[in-house]
């Protein structure tokens, strides 16, 4: 039996970060609505919404799991099949690990999340990227995916196995033509996987509009969602194997090992989803493009420059800053991260002055005036 | 954009399950700490945790999930590396998807979890089971191990490349003899997982005592966390393949597709860690066993028959209940889940009659004294 533990470090721990702005681009959509937080304290013990589960987690009818599964999930997300997984990197890994077979190839974009990757490399695939334009753009050019799919041929006698773009990507906020990519793969019989961890959630997203055959989407991420959580969705040409069932157990999909989110995580997603709706409306997703595009504004107008696409088109950006660079060199280069902490503004990672990003989903006009403020007050203090 | 999704059914939705007494096996070791359902409070938001991350979930310093994982767990365990997983599922999934070759074979024992066969055939392994014994016992003979991989060696020419043991099962709650069948399996060079999802959490437990060269544990199933969320031991001979590191990204862990629990999941497992540590003393335990056993004669005085292990050694226990099945034939087969609801009792199978499994885990005496009166009332009330 072990020994020596010293456990007065451990039981509750409070947060000690300041929450009353926060910029990170992990965490502005992932924050809790007032009923997921009512949802937690209620479903929070382990295998609570297994209590009348037969089975089968997807086809639970009470809480109604199965109605949300099964009907306003394909129907949110544009698809014929979804299911809840433990993120969406597990969404990803279980759509390459059941579509494509060790060995195989797989293009991705140049912007690809790092657990995109990581999901093809545990899939055991060669990944083929198509190369981004150069600053300040980061721009992925539709043609590139076929150029991609045209060497791997060339090179190995077969197209790849699967397509990935990420929408957005997680660096710059960049929107990609999914739409003409997808034309391209498709003319090859290459399926496209769209990675919509930043979209789904937080903004108009429809997989069958896209031509997407395969899409991941996180709920920790762009869900209001207590992680961890993703939505996969499939369309019916590619359903049955990705959610082929077991040989040892009739009622088990391989892929999610039987079940996936249990619990809490599924029943905030429950909780947030009439807000989650409410919030992807094209006309309230016009309001956050605005609101990022006058921050940006505001902060260009202070001698910083966002990059990616302009104008921008989404809440997370990736700013150059070098009027904080200078000051770092005098001050030092956690100077803006105690700096906005002393506001309660939390979000850009501690010690980067050059350049950093962040996003300004939910955030609202009022509190993103109050950072603009601080980024004023900060540089006049260290300039003057 | 999706349309006419009929909203009203999401949102908040309350648990209608009574949850006075519950002895469902899934559930009793899940139910939360108050310092966890504080945690929950506290941590909910999707990536709360990644405030201060610097790009390894585990080195994580606020809070203190570093010396959690790095220094208490393995202490707690008894093994040399330890992370935490998405689930006990996914911790042996990754294990022998990195221990593994596609086409390999793995000797399991014939009690093992659904999800041990499913983590296989998602590996695309061959599965051999140890046959268990008749009734009434279910026993997993050690020497059946042996047998097993001489018949695998066999018609393969190769020994299975892992072998499992479920630890205890989590259908009659048997502790079979994992000393024994470590020293058999690694006589010849086969290493062992131990699945230990209803183990440790509830129970002491040492990995290297046991002879374990990987465990898997359960924290939403026994550690009093919000799930999914589980743990994964590894050897030091072991870890480099289980953790190995992306060639895309040196920080993330290729199995982990580079993180894992992080959240609401993590922090509640560190909230209950103390409290679990002290369920788990052996002194603890002991009396959870007596309390199992005092509950399974009561049973037994009434004309049930508990199946597995005698003396029973795990709360976790399996009856045959033939006088509730003659009941059931005059009443309906429902009448013992509505008996039983209605007397604020929760956790065996509705419509279950002639056999059902239940745990006694941290019930108290007290109420498994109700649970016994309720038997005898409704066993008197439809006998009469």
């Amino acid at each position: 039996m072990s020994k020596d533990i010293p456990l007065q470090k451990y039981g509750f721990v409070k947060r000690d970060t300041p929450r009353k702005i926060n910029l990170d681009p992990l965490q502005t959509g992932g924050i809790l609505t007032p009923e997921a937080n009512q949802a937690l304290m209620e479903w929070g013990d382990g295998y609570s919404v297994c209590d009348y589960c037969a089975g089968i987690l997807d086809e639970i009818k009470t809480p109604p799991i199965f109605d949300f599964i099964h009907k306003a999930l394909p129907e949110f997300l544009g698809c014929d099949q979804a299911r809840v997984t433990n993120g969406a990197r597990e969404a990803k890994f279980a759509i390459m690990h059941s579509i494509c077979k060790e060995g195989d190839w797989v293009v991705m974009d140049g912007n690809a999340h790092y657990s995109s990757l990581v999901a093809a490399e545990r899939s055991r695939l060669n990944v083929k990227l198509v190369e981004k334009t150069p600053s300040p753009e980061y721009r992925i050019d539709p043609e590139g995916y076929g150029k991609a799919i045209e060497e791997i041929k060339e090179s190995t006698g077969n197209v790849p196995s699967m397509a990935l773009v990420t929408y957005p990507d997680g660096s710059y906020g960049n929107l990609p033509d999914v739409k003409a990519i997808s034309r391209i793969v498709h003319s090859y019989g290459v399926p496209l996987l769209v990675n919509g961890a930043y979209a789904i959630g937080r903004m108009p997203f429809n997989a069958k509009d896209l031509g997407a055959d395969f899409i991941a989407g996180s709920g920790h991420k762009s869900m209001a969602s207590c992680g961890p959580i993703g939505v996969l969705g499939v369309s019916n040409e590619y359903a049955p194997k990705v959610l082929e069932r077991s040989k040892f157990n009739k009622n088990k999909e391989i892929e999610s090992l039987g079940c996936t989110a249990r619990g809490a995580t599924i029943m905030t997603m429950i909780a947030s989803f009439p807000s989650v709706y409410e919030r992807t409306k094209p006309e309230n997703w016009q309001k956050e493009i605005e609101n990022a595009r006058w921050f940006s504004s505001e902060l260009e107008n202070m001698g910083m420059r966002q990059l990616g696409d302009r104008p921008h088109n989404h809440d997370l950006m990736f700013f150059e800053t070098p009027v904080f660079y200078e000051i770092s060199k005098k001050a030092d280069r956690y100077f803006l991260y105690r700096e906005l902490k002393s506001r309660s503004i939390h979000g850009i990672k501690p010690g980067l002055t050059k350049f950093f990003k962040l996003s300004t989903f939910g955030v609202g006009r009022e509190n993103l005036g109050m950072v603009v403020d601080a980024f004023k007050e900060i540089i006049q203090k260290y300039e003057a």
